[in-house]
């Protein structure tokens, strides 16, 4: 499998241009790409422009690449032509498993042969949308490249193939959205709903049943979050989380510690058991992401996140449009 | 039932001083309170001072009351002594029944009958932890007062009573800690595992499941969090930020597109059913919550927070000790 040098890129294609597919195509001009759109909807392009618009002083906050312009794309309603020139393609139609089938097949039947071909899906494993692609041995260049709202501004991407794709397609992309800077993670399997939307989807169903019998209100389920665990999460994720929870003990004393909770009724979602082998695993896991940074060194990182997040956010809170009444103090009075 | 006024307290009692009791001490101390700990351990004080070292610059940064004093706490092991002169009480005892119900049950019997005692448990029911307080009828004082760590650092309390608990006493715990800078949730029934750790355990049960299948490392559940949903979480919570995905349309838009998902094997966790009046308490809560906020103002705080908060986290994953080789590009380069 030949497929093109990422490094001779200059043009790429962004087939659906909603809420997803508009902000990846803002997302790629930022990277000095030109961008060819294809959407079947007669105000696609207002729509487009409007969202890359509101998207550009973002993108520019966050440093655009040399020769970025905003104005470098074009939309078209034939699939043929919009993906003309095109060395990579960004496929972002809506979450219609029917619909995703026939654009791919379509998208692969004409988009050159060294070209991958990425699917936004929130959801859907790459065997199930490439099964009419692969009827006709076009499915080897599919994979999923899932990213997260706002693509502009949120770095991670989830890559995963399916069961036709080549794997260097898979390793491909992986290095495509590194190059333009995205956080990528590789999945070696196919998992519905993939990492991240695991995650969250465990989150949002415990949040849906707590409303639903009442235990929670919408605003007390999302200030657990702001004012609590939320604050800790962009610098460390939960698993280095709770190790620093442990304290110098640790994820090993965390889950001796705190490994019974799994049992109790804290959520509708049951544990697995906790075996010394998923134990080994976590804690193993834990050290080798903090690396050999110490415990009082990723205490003081995670302090220093929660002290600027917090500041921030309370001057965001203050001074953003309609905030006068939303306003949250930050350090508090005594 | 008389409780002592909010105003007139300048100490207060910490009993217990490891991670989350010396995270209390250390919050206090800088609303400008003095605090007089518990704790039976012969090492309490010399870990406690070490403690209060490291979080004193932090809470500085966060701006200290008037008069706030690292110095102004004495430790006792005596209990009674410990309380004297103290106008609330914070108990953080290890997460053990027996011993919180003990330990509640001497402070219940020992401080002025005028005083407040919260416990900082992560989990137990006020009513499990109050049994030998309530068997001498001295459960009325009892409330939980759930931190997160660290408790100097992180705002959000949860407060709830249990079945002996008076209804004035929770409602006095959520103004002391309101007025001390908090955030507070009071919530009007027991849950086991409160709001925010039911929503973490969720999320924290099916990180264990993906370990525990090889569908994830460690490392890219954390990477998952922070560089994806994490980035959004400070300034919106989990609803509001699924809201705003569902675009113009708002969360009802959003449910009515999802909705269906909410069957699909997307977590461990099995969804409640969608029915009309969750739909409704759903939208209506969000609704709620954005306050007359428009959508743009909306999405122009959330994108405004996820710039800066990307900014600082790379700064800080550049700059902190041991950060060199865990440094990860903010902007990339196409």
């Amino acid at each position: 499998m030949q497929l093109r040098s990422i490094e001779s890129i200059d043009t790429v294609a962004c087939v659906g241009a909603g809420t997803i597919g508009g902000g990846w195509a803002a997302y790629f001009l930022s990277r000095g790409l030109r961008v060819r759109v294809w959407d079947p909807s007669p105000v696609a392009g207002e729509k487009l422009a409007r969202l890359i618009d509101t998207a550009w002083p973002a993108l520019t906050r966050l440093g655009l690449a040399e020769g970025a312009d905003k104005d470098a794309w074009t939309i078209h309603t034939d699939l043929a032509e919009a993906l003309d020139g095109a060395g990579f393609v960004q496929e972002s139609a809506p979450e219609d498993l029917a619909m995703k089938q026939d654009l791919l097949l379509g998208i692969a039947r004409a988009a050159a042969e060294d070209v991958v071909i990425a699917s936004s899906t929130s959801g859907y494993p790459m065997t199930d949308m490439a099964e009419a692609a692969a009827a006709e041995g076009l499915a080897d260049r599919l994979v999923v490249g899932h990213p997260f709202n706002p693509p502009y501004l949120i770095p991670l991407v989830e890559v995963v193939g399916g069961q036709q794709t080549a794997p260097a397609a898979v390793d491909w992309a992986s290095d495509w959205y590194r190059a333009i800077g995205k956080s990528v993670i590789t999945m070696d399997r196919e998992v519905p709903g993939f990492i991240a939307n695991r995650l969250q989807e465990a989150l949002w169903r415990e949040a849906l049943h707590m409303v639903n019998e009442g235990e929670a209100t919408v605003d007390q389920i999302d200030r657990a979050i702001t004012d609590g665990p939320g604050l800790r999460w962009p610098l460390q994720g939960p698993m280095l989380t709770f190790a620093l929870a442990g304290g110098e003990g640790g994820m090993a004393h965390m889950l001796d510690h705190f490994g019974p909770s799994l049992l109790s009724p804290w959520t509708r979602l049951t544990a697995p058991e906790l075996t010394q082998e998923l134990r080994d695993a976590v804690v193993t896991g834990c050290d080798d992401e903090a690396d050999g940074r110490s415990f009082p060194d990723l205490v003081t990182a995670r302090d220093a996140a929660i002290i600027e997040i917090r500041k921030l956010v309370g001057e965001l809170r203050a001074t953003l449009p309609g905030a006068a009444e939303h306003e949250a103090p930050v350090g508090g009075a005594a």
